[in-house]
């Protein structure tokens, strides 16, 4: 993740892009070799080329040599559950203001995907915090995190939140959860009021569920989202959107802990009242 | 930035959120005043005060006393153009691997949100060099790094990147301008091959021109995106989308450049089929 | 609706478009006058010119004159409640095949702003029975029907449903109601098993408790869907979305009754799994 | 298309669906056969049934017996080339005005799906007019019509309408080809001022073409616009998107040609001025 030299060197992460948009990424070690459909590649070959080159395979196929970039790591990571995609995890990032330093708990941890993103944002001088229930999926994370020499920003750890979390005071606080609206009490008892908690949830249903239980328990300025990526295909004389496109990954929900004072925030103000008319758009 | 003590202190930056949403990001100064239309609240009343206390004006208005969200200091940055929204903003740092350490050059300044974007995600690390020609714009966005401290993390030069970059070997670069398309030498001269490039562009014709010239000047993997965030009513009983949205902001395009080998890569396969190419008639 | 004439007739449904883009659509009659903050337009001054001639007011301002858009006259009508859009119309009328002939029955009539798109898309060999509890939105949509000629396509009823319908073997039937949950017993048996069933939904409560209820009352083939319609600004060297667009109108909803027999359809076959039943706590 | 009794007859389109969501569309005729792969049905036994019916194989297999929905029998059309949607479909019939009675003129004719729509929505008084090169493509078209029996509301011609077209004054015209902006000036004089015009394209090169050769080809008020179509999982306890859906189409293009006055229209008043900025939406 720090700052690369402009030649490849041994422990460098490198993405092996072919002509056919299929993409390798591998930790380059002397004497590794990369197996693929349209050839062999020696890592030993590669050190010392200048990233950017174009490299070939014994069968003479070509590759890009490109330093990877955070969205194939990211992909790239062995998961066994439902990711988070790119496009909220930014968002996230950004409206939770989760960035160099941040101290960040997270549950659960799953295959590690955002938790391998929390721990590039907060950087050497940050630290996540990562609960899971299932052995299974946090041997996994561990895992997807020392590939990428993360490990050491986390402490993952294998509780149930729903007996309560060791921290207290936290700032920046993520539930990827199936029931996070069950677990509100824990998770204010361990926030700093005004802090930021957010959560993704797949079904209106379960939205619908944690703005009251948000309500229940003390947060305020509930704010819910979700974000539509559309790409284009990349002809000059053609520009069009590709024929087909993810409809939905979850909803974001994002909202903040607060001290009950004699005046409560007005969380949905148009509760019971008539939809207003929509007008149309004419410009 | 830094993290922050659950007690709120001088020199902090405080949001005062009203319970109609009217929110006001403040810097609290010893015998500071924040004037609102529901009154007046005193800085040295706050300091000491746990965040996400209610405060009250003289007038008796009810106010939460929040740390700011990134969101929010984006968006309170003063401004003369167009801005780049954290939709956006959060996706172009995952895919470019914007993060702590970062060096990133960006061109142009504009009032410096993006730049101020920029500075927070690389933290006290990673550097930003920005160019911009327009003196009032510069400073504009000096002003603004300054309000939130983060002066020291950028370097901004008043320049024109027509007549060339000051820098090589530059990773991560990023133009908000018009006319990208017509820079891309100084871009590729400047830039580390395998690095990251990405530019946002508010018009098709604009895309159509870049994927042309990012073609012609050793540029691969050009993916084009555009992001839709759509709000809900945070209403449990009656949960529906916003009534209205923002349709568009820009389409985002990334690239890669790279060092010319025996095999140009394909970037569009589909090109010279069926259409005639056309550049649009007059910009 | 019927065809137009090349030369502008009394009688005639006409459109005045000014440059500004705002529009009137009047009904032409001698001595008729339409009085525009431009100037004024006397009627019998309009008669024998063709279609898609400019045309002056008295204080020399241009308008173009055109037959109406059918999207113009729907947009036109007087209401006083939430309207359905065209996006949504022409959805509604492919899908569920309302057409030359078709008899189709509605609840409620509202303003009459369906009603009038139903009664065009039939046709005069069909026929639209619509139910109102409001006399006063019933005169509404009658004046509506009236002034586009089409109330004799209609047979509007002052009538609740939740007693029953008059009609027995209807084919088509749409409900524009905030309980058509509640409604299904009435409706299935006024319909022809194998018939077209659609409603529209504001909230996704809503939706929610309609899918629960469709599949007690026996109708199968349930689709959901919502349209988003993006405007683009003309400008052929600055193709772009318009800035801001409609978010959300509603969540449509179609569905088949069908005659039980001894292997009930699969409706929604992931019913069960992982999430407790959850109906909306309070509505 | 006319109304149907409720007791299934010779001669009736039926739609056999089963429960796994694979559906049959069928002429039913004396002595006919369905083969499915789960087993085969006698059209003669299906005969006298009442619609909605579950009917069975001679392997036992259900399927319910349903008069098929028009989105149905357009996609069961034979096709060699890139359809329209029913979404796009609909939006077109209410935005250009088609309905029973209208006289509609289009090119090309492709597979018919979009002829066969504008048959259904023209009803018996109103007529299609349909041209075409390749005579293929018309032949399978015929064949698309006949199978609905609405060969008799469509004229097709085997004419290039780049050497003109025979009509006049038409009032609905529309162009499902490549290149709509090269024959303006025939579509022009085939057209009665203050008609509909529309067209499809699939990419925003075209549509900058299109607005270029409208302003030079006196059309005006044009409007631009891409419709998105998201369905959702009928499951009420956990209602969400499907994961996948179509990204893109086509852009539609609607315009309406006029007898130049004076004073021309202002087709897109804002080219050449600076894109006002967008405010973030906050509800």
């Amino acid at each position: 993740m720090q700052r690369i030299t402009p030649n490849v060197q041994y422990g460098d992460l490198a993405q092996l892009d072919s002509p056919s948009n299929k993409t390798y990424t591998i930790l380059l070690l002397a004497g590794g070799q990369l197996q693929t459909h349209r050839g062999v590649l020696n890592h030993d070959d590669l050190i010392g080329k200048p990233w950017g080159s174009q490299v070939y395979s014994h069968l003479g196929s070509s590759f890009y040599l490109m330093p990877p970039a955070l969205g194939n790591l990211l992909q790239g990571s062995r998961r066994n559950t439902q990711i988070m995609y790119p496009k909220d995890i930014g968002f996230i990032l950004v409206t939770m203001g989760i960035g160099p330093g941040s101290y960040v708990l997270e549950a659960g941890t799953g295959s590690g995907v955002f938790t391998t993103a929390l721990a590039w944002a907060v950087g050497p001088e940050g630290h996540v915090i990562s609960y899971e229930v299932r052995p299974d999926m946090q041997n996994l994370a561990r895992k997807n995190l020392e590939k990428l020499g993360l490990e050491n920003r986390v402490t993952l750890k294998l509780k149930d939140i729903a007996n309560g979390l060791d921290e207290s005071n936290v700032e920046i606080l993520f539930l990827d959860v199936p029931n996070p609206y069950d677990l509100l009490e824990q998770v204010y008892a361990a926030m700093m009021p005004g802090g930021f908690f957010g959560c993704i949830l797949p079904t209106a249903n379960q939205v619908s569920r944690m703005i009251s239980a948000l309500h229940r328990n003390n947060f305020a300025f509930v704010d819910i989202c979700e974000i539509m990526l559309r790409f284009y295909k990349a002809n000059p004389n053609r520009l069009r959107p590709t024929d087909r496109m993810v409809a939905h990954t979850g909803y974001l929900v994002f909202a903040r802990p607060f001290l009950p004072g004699e005046a409560p925030p007005v969380i949905y103000p148009d509760i019971n009242k008539e939809e207003p008319p929509v007008e149309s758009e004419a410009e």
